[in-house]
This record gives structure tokens, C-alpha cells and sequence, in this order.
């Protein structure tokens, strides 16, 4: 099988003669559309200065670093083929919280580094809806466009350079984010996502120089970001489904994306439905607000032994444990419902507990880590209220899926062939503990799949594939987007959603043993 | 009928809605794609930044500047409809000797006003190949860009102040020039174009944002030059031709542009034939080097009385004679060969001029305007040498419209529906002259027009009509340029245009009752 053409290619322009007295800039065009299979290409001004003289002292061969977008090829910058000039591109996953840019080397498509970093943008204010009020503020959205375009600036700068490579030497920078973001990134106002009724500036930003955003890097590179379908449907989103195949399977999968929203896409090649955001009320805090961020000392496992009710938990770095993450409430959770500590209403069982079971102002607490093994000093313990909150995450969680695979696509859970699990928060979920406490639906284990920050595999496709882009248009266009209408069926559905595993336990076969 | 749409529009984009969340950006895209009937147009991201508050504040409506190129519509700006700023454009005239703006309003296609100036890059080189040469050194290429742009910047600036304008308000910028003359305005290396086998690093330039060319008018406008056949088929031919309307005649037409070199083009809706450039050593020097460039004091009409042989002269302003230029030199020339002072062969009759000719160095003079009427204190006078040159000049032209009509398109003069003259020296030509020397062909006087300035017609015409562009595209690709070559067959022709109208006089039958 022959390799996959990305975005260098070799070239040889045809030499000029009496005979062929076309010029140089129309030559190389035709070399390049010969190369390419296509009809049009734009190749910029900054290129053709130099035109003449680059190609004479080359021989009439050369690198083309090519990208494509919506409408056409691009030609990014032309080199001298005989150079061993590295030519990078970088991914960015540009998220509310965290950024994460990957460096890839485009002639072989691998990934050469990657870096996270806080969005610098928190300092404003830690959510979107915070960030955009202030960005209708008078030097706000500059304020706002600065910090983040710094940030990428710095980290691309730093990430070049801790492998050898200079920030000139990157020609292409993709990035996905959510739609505010997306808006935020590229300084277009953004104040009317958050208005009823709830419009975008851009759905689709065209391909830009990147110099144009301020990314500080080679001077002909150019800059994509990933288009969006709403106010509420990102592209991060897209940029997901591109990353995990949805658009070209042949059975019906589903990804899920546990992130700031809970956000669900199933489909196919044929077709992809959508959902994304907050769903009202009942989902208020959403699973992402369960517990705290991991870091050394949160607790990201717990194991209960369903006999001796024995507990283990496991702490990142494995130092004394500070808190509880969500994977590990997830854990938890299924823990205490399996040795039958909480009941299938979702409240501790004082008889089961035991000591276990404290009350302060009138609210039971189940202590996790007591105080002599904690990092803080102080027990480490769930609380009703927190249980209760996971509770009704964990039943809207079950509800949506419900919704869009069942009464939407009219599908069953066990049609679904994969179950791709996306997100920094879903990738540390066990979906023997989700499927137990009723948040997953009972499918077979080896159905679910961790696809990782889906966000950032995307845009890194885009960089190594010039298919992709057709993808991604495709993608768009395919997706018919649901909007989850919090009605009398879908409250009943929650309501039974919210039992342990659910008031149908027929639906969880896996767990009658447990039981 | 209705008058032709423009390249500014009145736009109104649908409200925003609960039922419709497009966004803005692709709302506004598809109202323009609805207004100008297409599928494709590029909205720069300066656009978008401020497009959410902008629609919401006029109501939706909006007065769009917009052009067209090669591959799409490309809106230029975005204005509040109610605001009454003006939108402008300038066309450019790019000569290698002189330059002319002329500044358009873009709602009415009305020319505001025109202005002249020498190409300041005369300072550094008087032609093309000096300032070509120059440009291959070091800075030299920047030097002649920067002065070039210079001068159309303040010009431009000038020439709105003048009426009331800023220059911000200039969104759109076209130029015609030769190959060359392009190609410096772009800063584009331009040596190979005079070097075999004669290359030019661009034939079809893309549109530009203006502020990429360095031009200081609308941050948001764009510039385009017109696109070149090869070296020595320039823009500024193209332009002429547009302009001529002669690529949209059913009946066939001619243009023949006098500048610095002769360029004719031959042709109809179905076809355009042109050569171009220079043609040998039989044309050294060619027909635009014969006299003085127009200017106070210059005889620019002769009359002489073919009976009582008396000259009757007009220099421009109507002072006291300095010199003359090329169409006094052509009546001049008909005058004395009508009044038989001049043989078949083009020689001064001693006999019939008698004391008007005196003997210098051993070569005739002919005495036009004696010191005493002369505005330099010496006799103005035509030498033999003066003579031969233009005996030379008349018998390439006529030559050159020989070859390409007959022996090339295989026609008559007399199936030419149009003789167009274009070109400031043109545009003093009077045919009935031309034609007493051969130097035109005998064909009704009412077929001879004169163009004027062609090259900035076209550009003017760009700028008014959004369908100019593919007609542009079409010249370039309808054109067969031939080669003029200088063989055997071609110096017998001229030989026989050499004489006084030709050696062949039945081709020139007005002249019959004349001689």
C-alpha cells in the first residue's frame, strides 16, 4: 500500500524553453495541479518575489509545503528541495481550561512533542459564559484574543525548542475548540453566543495567514481552525468525530465526550446525529463539576470488595491522598452499591456503613480515607449531597444516551458496534463502575473504547491527511443536531434514570450476579 | 434596461432566529451568494471581527463593496448602509514613461477626476531593459517598486483631496502595464523577462490585498493587476483590448496601439491574433521614436497646400515652435510627398523645394520654421536622415499590418469593420496622413477611431463591470500571439512599403487624384 500524500511533496517544474515561454508562476502552478489532481491552487505573492532566481539556483525542483481548505490547495512556502529544512506543523486543542499543542513533523506525519498548559484566559474568568461577558467589555476581547494567542506563541516557541526546531520551521497550525474559543482565538466578537437566540459570528472560519491571528511563526504559515455547527456545538466536536472515524464506519458507533459539556454524537458513514450542551435544570453541574481536577494526591481509583467490603483506592503519584476525582466517585459509586452501602435510591445505608457513617449538620457523610492517611489533615469522606449529585449526573448521562440512540437514531444500545469514550475526564472512567451504577449502558465491555483528547487527534489528522478537510466539510453537513427538549418524557426517563442502576434493572443483565 | 450591477450592493441579511442560528457570518455569505448568483466568496476575516455588532446596529442592512477574480466574488467591505461614504476606486495606467490615475466612484462607474504623472523610475533607467538591469542588483528591485508606489500613493492621494476625498475611501485598485512594469509594481524579480529565452515570473497575477502592495489607501482594499501573454505581450495590451471591446465584435476590428512599441491586435468575438514588441533591425528605433514628445511649442499639425505648396503649422499652446512630434512629422511627411517635394523613394526634391532646403554636412535639410518664427532661435528643420527614419517607421507599420492581416489572418483591409487607434501618440494621428505616406492602410476614414488611452480604459472598465474579469481571462486565453518574423518574405514587403505610399500604388486609391 503506498503511503498517504500529506502536505510536502517533491516537485520538479517543467524548464522554460523558446517553445514554452509560460511563466514561471504559471508553470509551477501546473505542476503543482498535475500533482495534486486538482484545478486551482493559490500560491501568494511572498512566493513569487523570488520566483525566479529560487528556481534557476534549485534546478526547477523543490519542496512544496501545500494545505487545503474549503475552496482550495494553498501553496504555503516552496523550498529549496536539497535543504534539509524541517518542515513542522502544529495541533492545538484549544480548551476552555486546559491547551494542549502538538508538534508534528509533516513530511513523516509524526508527532515530535506535545505540551498542556493551562488557558491563560482563566484569569478572566474560569468559564465561557464569564469570558464572553467580559469580552463585550471595552478592551476586552483584545485582552482576552492576547492571552491566548501568548500562550500558544510561548509554547510552540518553547516546544520547538526543547526538540531543536525553531518556531520558523512550523508552516501549518490547526486548532479545535468550542465555539466561544474558536471566537475568542481568532478576536471575533462573541457576546451573541451567549444571547438568545444564541448566534455565532463564523460557522465556518476560512483558512488565514497565520500572521494574521499574531501566531508567531514561519511568516508564510497559515493558520485553520476547525468550524462549528452552533453556538453550543464546537469544533472541538468535529474535530473529535474526525478523530474517532464516526463519518466513514460502516456500523453505527457512538463517541462520548465528557468534558466541560456532555457531549454525544452517533452515526455512521450515512448519518450522525448530535447532541451537545447543558440539557436544563436537571443536569445543572453536568458530570465534569464531580469532584476535583486530577492531580498528585487525587484519588482516580477505588476498588470495594463486594464480599468483605474491603476498600482500596488508588491516589496519582500514590502519595496521600488530598480528594477524590470523578472516575474515582465513578468507582466509588459502584463500590458502595455493590456491597450494598448505598441502595438503589442512591442514600447510604446507615445498617451497612456502619461507622463508616457520620452525620454533620444533618448530612450523612461516608468516610473514604480517615484523617491520619489523609494529605490535608482531614478525612477525606462523600457526602450524601455529593452522592446526590453524582446521582443525577449519572442518571442525565444515561437519560441522553437514552434519548439520541433510542428515541432518536431508534436504535438499541447493543446495535452500537463502538463505544468511544473521549475526553480527558472519560479516559480514566472504568466502564465496569460506570456500567454499575447505571451512568453506562450494560453493553459489552470490549465495545468501549478510550479515544484520548479526541479535540487535539483531529486537528493533528488534519495536518497529516489533505482529505481530512473534505471530511470535516462532509461532517458538518451531515450532522443533524438535536436539541435535548427537557419535557415530561424526558423528566420521567430521568427519574428513573436516577435509580441504582436504574428503576429497570432488566436493562443491566451484567450485573444480576453482583446484586 | 436595466443599468448594470456594480461592484457595490445594497444587501439585506436575514434576521437571526430561534429557527435559523446560522451564523452571521454564513447568513451574510449566503445573501451575497444569493445577490450575485454565485457559489463561492471569500469574507476576510477583518470583516468578521466586528460583523455581530455591526448587522445588529444597521438593521441587518448593509451596503457591500465587493470584486471579483480569477476563482471568486471577494467582499472587500462591509459599510453601514445609512452612512453616506463615499466608495471609490482607482484605475492605473502603469506606463513605462508616464502614469495616469484615474479615481472612479464605484456606485455610478463616474470618473471623479485623472491625473498624469512621469513614472519616477525614468530617473533610474529611461526604458525597460535599463530599469530591468537595474533591478537585478542588489536594493535595485525595492528602489524601483518603492519608487513606483510612491508616486501613485501621493498621486492618488492628491487626486482625491483635490476632490474632496480621502484616500480611505479608495477600496478598489486596478492597473495595466507591460510585463514589466508589472512585475516591478509587484516587487517581483524581473530579470529573466530580458533574458532568453524571455520569462516572466508571472502571467497571471491574483488579486492582493492592496496594503501587500504597499499601497496607502483602504486598509481593507484589494488590488489587482491585469494579467500578461509573455514578455512582451503586457497587461496593459490585455486592458486595450477589453477596453476596444473588440474580443465581444462580430465583425472583425484591429487595434493598433503606437506607445513604445507597436502592438496590434486582429480579431472578433471568435478570435484574436496580436503581435507585439519589437521586430528586428528594420524597426530599430520604431515609429513612437520619430519626434518630440508632445508638449508646449511642439508642432503637432502640419497642413500643406498640395497646389500652391504653402505650410500651414500648429504647435501646441500656439507659442512660438520648438520642435515636432510624431503625427506633425507624419502630416508633414503627406504634405511634402502630395506636393511632390518628396520622390516615391522618399528623397527631397532639390527642384521643387528649391531655397527650402539647405545642404548640412553633406545632407538635406528642409526648412519647416525659420529662426526667425522658431521658439529656439534656430531654423526647425526635417533632415533626410530625419526622413529615412520615418520612411522606415511607415513602412514597418504598414508591413506589420500586412502580415498580420493578410498573410496571418488571411484577410483584407478592407474586411476590417474598425481601425482603432490607441495610445497618447496615436490619438494625434490623422489617418488621412498615415494613409498619404502608406504608413496606414486606404480604407474609409469613418473606419479609423481613435481609442485614446486604452490601457487605462480597461483598467476603468474592471473597476465598473464585475463581468470584465472573465472577459479578461478570455483575451488571455483567445489570443494566438505571433512571433513577427523577420525573414526574407518580410524585408521584401517592407522594401516595397519603403516607398511612397508603396511600390504597389493601386493599393492606395484615394491618393490617385491626389499625386
Amino acid at each position: 500500500m503506498m503511503a498517504k500524500k500529506g502536505f510536502v511533496r517533491s516537485i520538479v517544474v517543467e524548464n522554460p524553453s523558446l517553445n514554452n515561454n509560460t511563466a514561471d508562476a504559471q508553470r509551477l502552478e501546473q505542476c503543482l495541479l498535475d500533482e495534486l489532481g486538482t484545478d486551482y491552487i493559490k500560491i501568494p505573492l511572498s512566493i513569487l518575489k523570488k520566483l525566479p532566481s529560487n528556481l534557476r539556483s534549485w534546478g526547477f525542483r523543490a519542496k512544496a509545503v501545500l494545505f487545503k481548505d474549503r475552496h482550495s490547495w494553498i501553496l504555503v512556502d516552496l523550498l529549496n528541495s536539497m535543504s534539509d529544512n524541517p518542515v513542522l506543523g502544529t495541533a492545538v486543542d484549544i480548551g476552555t481550561t486546559r491547551i494542549v499543542v502538538s508538534l508534528i513533523d509533516l513530511e513523516t506525519g509524526v508527532e515530535i512533542g506535545r505540551k498542556g498548559f493551562d488557558n491563560p484566559q482563566a484569569a478572566i474568568g474560569p468559564d465561557v459564559l464569564a469570558r464572553i461577558h467580559y469580552s463585550s467589555k471595552k478592551t476586552g476581547l483584545a485582552e482576552l484574543n492576547n492571552l491566548v494567542i501568548d500562550s500558544v506563541n510561548f509554547n510552540i516557541s518553547a516546544l520547538c525548542k526543547e526538540h531543536g526546531y525553531k518556531k520558523e520551521d512550523v508552516y501549518l497550525f490547526t486548532g479545535a475548540g468550542n465555539t466561544a474559543m474558536t471566537h475568542l482565538f481568532l478576536g471575533i466578537e462573541a457576546i451573541e453566543i451567549i444571547k438568545e437566540p444564541y448566534i455565532p459570528c463564523v460557522n465556518i472560519p476560512d483558512t488565514q495567514p497565520a500572521v494574521n491571528l499574531n501566531l508567531d511563526i514561519n511568516k508564510n504559515a497559515l493558520a485553520f481552525l476547525f468550524p462549528n455547527i452552533g453556538s453550543y456545538f464546537g469544533g472541538d466536536l468535529i474535530s473529535g468525530i474526525l478523530f474517532s472515524g464516526l463519518d466513514q464506519k460502516q456500523d453505527t458507533c457512538i463517541v462520548v465526550d465528557v468534558g466541560t459539556n456532555a457531549e454525544i454524537v452517533v452515526g455512521n458513514k450515512d448519518w450522525l446525529i448530535a447532541c451537545a450542551g447543558a440539557a436544563g435544570p436537571a443536569l445543572e453541574g453536568g458530570v465534569s463539576k464531580m469532584g476535583m481536577t486530577a492531580k498528585p494526591g487525587v484519588i482516580d481509583q477505588v476498588w470495594i470488595d463486594p464480599d468483605s467490603r474491603d476498600l482500596m483506592i488508588h491516589a496519582i503519584d500514590e502519595i496521600n491522598p488530598v480528594g477524590i476525582c470523578g472516575s474515582g466517585m465513578i468507582d466509588l459509586a459502584a463500590g458502595l452499591f455493590l456491597s450494598k452501602r448505598i441502595d438503589i435510591q442512591g442514600k447510604f445505608s446507615r445498617q451497612i456503613c456502619g461507622e463508616q457513617l457520620f452525620e454533620k449538620d444533618g448530612i450523612n457523610h461516608f468516610i473514604l480515607v480517615d484523617e491520619n492517611h489523609s494529605g490535608t489533615g482531614e478525612a477525606i469522606s462523600l457526602s450524601q449531597v455529593d452522592l446526590n449529585s453524582l446521582t443525577s449526573s449519572k442518571a442525565a448521562m444515561y437519560t441522553i444516551l437514552e434519548v439520541i440512540v433510542k428515541n432518536t437514531a431508534g436504535l438499541e444500545f447493543s446495535d452500537l458496534e463502538k463505544f468511544y469514550v473521549a475526553g480527558t475526564f472519560g479516559s480514566f472512567i472504568n466502564p465496569v463502575s460506570a456500567i454499575s451504577i447505571g451512568m453506562l449502558p450494560d453493553i459489552p465491555l470490549e465495545t468501549f473504547e478510550v479515544l484520548g483528547n479526541s479535540s487535539l487527534g483531529g486537528a493533528k489528522e488534519l495536518l497529516k491527511d489533505p482529505d481530512a478537510f473534505e471530511r470535516i466539510m462532509k461532517i458538518r453537513q451531515s450532522i443533524t443536531y438535536i436539541e435535548l427538549n427537557v419535557n415530561q418524557e424526558f423528566m420521567n426517563m430521568f427519574s428513573g434514570a436516577k435509580f441504582y442502576p436504574h428503576t429497570d434493572a432488566s436493562r443491566f443483565p451484567s450485573l444480576q450476579n453482583k446484586i
